[in-house]
């Protein structure tokens, strides 16, 4: 197994058997709308609150994703998972039907990244025969959780994002099958970095040093640039986020222009749909990976990416008491079924 | 590797290389007070709030513990951490200087099994020389975060259990080294159990249940009982979660009452402390087993354990909508090092 001082590529590459995205009204309306599993109109899911909703998302992307690898629920070993809300709810309540062990994992949006992660490391060293990972958020919890009640109408920042409201799920498992979407190579665990901005409405800001960060260790940890890979995509840093990223970058000598591509600015028709800096929460990067990377890398167009998805480590206890918002993102690297 | 279920016997076990556990005032008191590394007299740790305070707590456990095994941080690969607060704010501020990349994890009660059990993983696999598992509570963060402010002094049921000001790291290494405490040699990774008690001032009797299927599923995965182990160490299930912890067992016909041990029933003197039905919180278990049960397996008292930390996966905001108070528990086998 090949180490650098936070990356590891795995000797024996498990796959991403199927993935799942289950995507809000809105999200549905953007545009990769027409390329999610399941477009969610009602965002109660026919539920009696939020948080009771953002646990249907959970269950049904898991539930979508064990059908779609033709297996049942008893057939995956571990489950590793996490959201945005306090004590890590949504999963807890979502997830318990499927009677599965559980690693309860918070990564704030990079979450999703600290599950594949997490899960490929187990299949890769013989833990699991197959692992699911998963990760959802809902703006209206979102906004519950960190900002206003929904019905005070406050105005939003130019340098705010949008929760995504959805839920992406992969399986990932240590043999390939005709589904394969891709393998998992490799992985590049972030540290939390912290450059001290304190505006919690421009997380993007706030995660860019983070992801920054993690890309350059797996740089540096593997002797590569951006020329390696097809795509390099972050979570969610938006269109703020992406310009400070991509300067830092460039003052390390990395030109990442071409390949770079945030899933939240993926996910949204900012000018149209009036999400300002783009789509961000866990779900963001998790939708767009499942619906989007993965088929793109599975039809051969896209050969290897770095998935970094970002996570801004704050509470509203931690702002209220005048704490910065440091970040924290996780890498992994994805590469084509049919790479040698 | 033998595995069960939801079971791993480790084939290379990994070693507790060094223990540390700091706590609170209170806890200092109790009848395991001789046997901290540190007691802090001072809630506050010299920091400006509680979270803060919290914060401290990890970063001096996680300090002591490296500085224990003869370590620098940077001979840390992975910090597997968590706390109870919303969004693991203690966690993530605590830990930021350390500089080293952090899985963070959210079990509720059972976080410091969950981060020993993948932090044993990740060793274990080669991915890492060497991972630091640690958790912490805080009694005043966890009073402001899930029940009343402080000083509206109220009354707390019988049922209750005492949030305990602490954090335990423990130093996992792939090679032994003279002052090693145990051995890794397994874990049963739990899932999320509920019984549908709603009762948040009785999260012993929440968290039986998980306890019971995590402690049954084990034995059932490598065909043992309770006579396999010296102890089986539940984490924060007090007096009344322990009475039915073991009706549950007896049900299936085991008999722990002579090899079942709490954390929370150790930690304090219900009586004289005014702690009603025992301690609790990522704490109570993290201080107890780093100050209690490792040098009782270093000394060769004890050859065999289960530790069992347990946790109550709810939050303010799933209690005001009425759900239950589900539970999860995962378990870790312990062993001396000198057992074959």
């Amino acid at each position: 197994m090949q180490k650098g001082k936070a990356s590891i590529l795995l000797e024996h590459p498990p796959y991403i058997a199927s993935a799942a995205s289950i995507a809000g009204k809105k999200e549905g309306e953007g545009p990769l709308g027409s390329l999610f599993d399941l477009v969610e109109q009602d965002g109660m899911l026919g539920e009696k609150n939020w948080e009771a909703a953002e646990s249907q998302l959970q269950k049904k992307a898991a539930e979508l994703a064990i059908q779609k690898a033709d297996l049942k629920p008893q057939d995956i070993r571990y489950l590793f998972a996490g959201d945005l809300l306090g004590q890590l709810i949504a999963t807890s309540f979502g997830l318990m039907e499927l009677e599965i062990p559980l690693f309860g994992l918070y990564g704030a949006c990079s979450t999703f990244g600290e599950a594949i992660s997490l899960g490929a490391m187990t299949v890769a060293a013989g833990y699991a025969d197959r692992s699911l990972a998963l990760a959802s958020s809902h703006f209206a919890t979102a906004e519950k959780q960190f900002r206003f009640p929904l019905g005070y109408g406050n105005q939003r920042a130019y340098s705010a994002t949008w929760t995504a409201t959805g839920a992406g799920a992969v399986v990932i498992q240590s043999q390939s099958c005709p589904g394969a979407l891709a393998k998992i190579t490799g992985m590049t665990t972030g540290k939390v970095v912290d450059f001290g901005l304190k505006d919690s409405t421009n997380m993007g800001a706030a995660m860019a040093p983070a992801a920054f960060h993690t890309i350059w260790q797996h740089f540096q940890d593997f002797d590569r640039d951006e020329k390696a890979y097809d795509r390099i995509i972050t979570g969610d840093l938006g269109t703020i986020g992406q310009t400070i990223l991509l300067d830092l970058l460039r003052k390390e000598g990395y030109d990442l222009a071409g390949s770079h591509m945030d899933c939240g600015i993926e996910l949204f028709d900012s000018e149209s749909q009036d999400t300002h800096a783009g789509g961000s929460g866990c779900g963001c990067s998790a939708i767009t990976l499942c619906s989007y990377v993965l088929p793109k890398m599975k039809d051969g167009a896209w050969k290897r990416v770095l998935f970094v998805p970002t996570g801004a480590l704050h509470s509203t206890v931690s702002y209220n008491e005048g704490q910065s918002v440091p970040g924290i993102a996780h890498g992994v690297v994805l590469e084509s079924v049919g790479m040698p």
